[in-house]
């Protein structure tokens, strides 16, 4: 088995954040996405999305997609279960990670890519370019806002994103929120004291540093 | 158990649409959308994304997010499976599913929503509203165009979206389609023979009246 990964990416990080967390190691190939790697005919064979993470299982077969990675790596290593342990658990917390992706995770990539010139033409990933429109880059901050508002309200409730556990839930709000610090400038805001909090915890987690 | 759903919406459809496939019957609780009352308080409490359908369980626990209510209901009916029986055949589907909705369904979705004159401050669904934007809705058009040709591509090497056997990343790419050619006029290529010749098979399920 074997990750293809590229380092300052935010999606393959959540995927090395879950496979430390579940203490395994998988080797590592690096797709070169600043010399545009991904767009290599035989990378486009391996995930014709032309995207990474990709986790290609020793008999070939090529998986992309973050969250169906994450499942595929815990129906193989179950303990700890950071996607739950019963049918209802796997709902409860599928559904928390998906909202964390769609109105977290998109609306920092609608930020960055309608707005970072070296995407110029590229502001959606994938083999197709599409060109930059401003006013979505605009709207991925104000989404952001949104997002950490909402989530700030969540987390005065339960002490992770999904309720009582760590999950991959966490993984995707954590990494989400560590890009748009680093990448768009959009700091967690002073007054969402309970969202500052859950931050500085998962931040503590060794897998932060994967 | 209860599903919350709307007649004319694309995301309930995929719900009903597995749920016939699986041979299930499940209580339907209607929610009308063209009065926003998926905006009313009572709603916003079982589902904040104020978004249909929504799975009601005996226990009061309310799930959200298609894809998470379809595994759950993979997980207490596994046959037939649409989902995938094994760890790396559940990769495969989950990973060609969520290509047909990323770049099928959320395309239609934003060509819709930017258009739509009903739907003037609300592009994207939930509770916070966005305004609309033109070239977006020009852009998801064109984005359906793309999904076209790639989809017809990948049906001239394989009977069904996810391999050899009919799957939920089925159900998505039908229902994308047919609300493309219902809601935006736009119809599958005359060029595309591949694809035409899968929608016109999957047409004859009877899940598609569901």
């Amino acid at each position: 088995m074997k990750l293809y990964d590229y380092p300052t990416a935010p999606n393959p990080r959540r995927v090395r954040f879950f496979i430390a967390e579940k203490g395994q190691t998988i080797p590592i190939v690096t797709v070169d996405l600043a010399q545009r790697a991904q767009f290599t005919p035989a990378f486009r064979i391996l995930n014709p999305s032309c995207t990474v993470p990709v986790l290609e299982l020793d008999d070939g077969t090529a998986i992309s997609e973050v969250p169906v990675i994450c499942r595929y790596l815990e129906d193989l290593h179950p303990d700890p279960p950071l996607m739950g342990d019963t049918a209802e658990q796997r709902a409860i917390i599928g559904m928390w990670d998906r909202r964390m992706e769609i109105d977290g995770y998109l609306a920092a990539m609608e930020a960055l890519r309608n707005s970072l010139p070296g995407l110029s033409g590229r502001a959606l990933v994938g083999p197709h370019g599409y060109a930059q429109i401003p006013e979505l880059a605009a709207r991925g901050r104000q989404r952001l806002a949104d997002f950490m508002a909402d989530l700030d309200t969540r987390l005065r409730d339960v002490p992770y994103v999904a309720g009582d556990a760590f999950s991959i839930a966490d993984i995707t709000a954590f990494v989400t929120l560590d890009f748009a610090r680093g990448r768009l400038k959009l700091e967690l805001p002073d007054e969402a004291a309970a969202l500052r909090a859950w931050f500085a915890h998962v931040a503590e987690r060794p897998g932060t540093q994967a």
